[in-house]
């Protein structure tokens, strides 16, 4: 049986559906049922539940978006940083294998591979960047699992929320047989305020910019898969393999659902900060091989962006939450 | 035996000194012998060792102030927010009592008694505030245990340093069987850069307000007599009763050291922000009617500042690291 806190989150129901579909018994937790946020309570239920495997899809992420990470400290910490200390604590305690969700953003930038050698790409927004990712350049590279963060406390500056984030998978990495999976900028088929097709028509203006990002089902399979075969414990980035650049979301938000709008970018960064973000944000590029090595399989980003967008639906109503 | 973390610190030194001067057994352990600030290290060492008591006197105080913190925020938090969330863990899973060496610095002002209530005084500084103190009125009131942090990261602005210390308090009161032994600006006879009457001493222009202060010997004393009294498992704020102006301390300073120099003091708090400090400072005054309460002396502040002047000598010559 495997536990699941955070079930009823973006990421966490995606969880409890797929675990679902696959026929593997599973019990989501609460807060309200078990405050898991404490050692004693959780460490109390492990030696209870007696689970063959944990997943923590549980974190804060800040609302409506990461800007309240600045202003929710204690919080951020508490969900980012904490929480995954905490689980990894009572796991190595009671010898429990488990997964927790991390983030991709955690990284700025990308690679570029030339004649003298691999040069950083600090800015992705740069129009001299979109040609090597719409091309699918060789020479441009994501941050593999061995690269240290570079968004991080350690690497300042950064977001609040990722310096969270970097220091909680500092925490796992630490103790015990667990894996990291990072997901970034979650997006599929339906409709909801954090999915990123949903955020990218809903902008009154949309930043242009190169991103890797995740498919929220397929994520959540390679996750389990990585389990299912018992990869090494590690660090995992889990995206979609390739990259896009947010003009090229638009072109085929445009293509596909034909929203009946034109779509308007910000002139550049100074303009995005100064108007529109408070904390600087995330864009990067992230190398899948690590996850494809071990044989998990996960589509390319083209397919999984089209096929999302040809079964795009509305939210569907609320249900009682599982937990 | 005891198990000393941070021996070779500032505090975690005073604690060695006082426990070997009381023929108690320790042992100091550092973090090159064993790197407790991983779960599972600590644990192991806690099974083998088989203390009967566990001191934390490490943390991280920015050097050279907590401006530091500001800029090294995955070393603060690491320090003063994780590692007690660690001890916390691994203490609670073999059930070994501990204490923590906390901060006072997590409050900002003090409380007026008045004839309607209660009410907060947020500045110290101000030079109405300073006529009470030095005539020790009984309507200016220490923060108690029961007050919640006022200068954290739940209830900003706060330095990061403060932040991460209420932050590593909140998890250590979650867990088990622990002293939270809150420590306010320590000073004794010997100079040296982290003695508050040495740093005084120093600075070209001095920051004038009111606080609660710790002898250092007095403040180790007392947490250790908190141990060997068995006084219930708490929050215990640990500073010399009674409070002082930074000008009460220069004006002792004069009288007894007779340096040979006119102080000067910052004009206003605008003037020191904008010239000799980058992130806000708590200044606060504590109660200490718990600690009391449980039969454990300490000395009023001015016996404790008037003695330390009165043997004022150099700091000794390093020795060899005792961890």
């Amino acid at each position: 049986m495997i536990l699941l806190l955070g079930a009823t989150g973006y990421i966490g129901s995606a969880f409890a559906a797929e675990l679902a579909s696959r026929g593997v018994a599973h019990r989501p937790v609460s807060r309200a049922e078990v405050d898991y946020t404490r050692f004693d309570a959780l460490l109390g239920l492990l030696r209870e539940a007696r689970p063959s495997f944990l997943i923590n899809a549980a974190g804060y992420t800040g609302k409506p978006n990461v800007d309240a990470c600045e202003t929710h400290r204690a919080e951020t910490l508490a969900g980012n940083t904490l929480l995954p200390q905490t689980i990894a604590h009572a796991c190595a305690a009671v010898g429990l294998p488990w997964g927790h969700v991390s983030s991709g953003c955690i990284y700025n930038g990308a690679k570029l591979r030339s004649g003298t050698g691999v040069v950083a790409i600090p800015d992705l927004t740069a129009a001299a960047v979109r040609p090597l990712v719409e091309t699918r350049s060789p020479d441009l590279l994501g941050f593999t699992e061995e690269d240290s963060p570079n968004f991080s406390f350690r690497s300042p500056p950064c977001s609040f929320y990722s310096g969270s984030k970097a220091l909680g998978e500092e925490g796992v990495a630490a103790t015990g047989a667990a894996y990291v999976w990072r997901l970034r900028i979650p997006f599929d088929e339906v409709d909801g305020p954090r999915n990123y097709l949903s955020k990218i028509q809903r902008y009154p203006r949309v930043y242009d910019n190169a991103n890797s990002i995740s498919h929220r089902r397929d994520f959540v399979r390679a996750c389990l898969d990585l389990w299912e075969r018992r990869a090494p414990f590690a660090i995992y980035n889990v995206t979609n393999p390739g990259y896009v650049t947010t003009r090229q979301v638009v072109q085929a938000i445009e293509r596909v659902l034909r929203p009946g709008r034109r779509f308007e970018f910000w002139e550049n960064d100074a303009e995005f900060y100064r108007l529109a973000a408070r904390t600087p944000r995330s864009n990067c590029l992230m190398d899948v091989s690590r996850l494809l090595s071990t044989g998990v399989r996960i589509r390319p980003v083209e397919e999984a962006l089209e096929e999302s967008l040809r079964t795009w639906r509305p939210e569907p109503p609320a249900t009682p939450s599982a937990g």
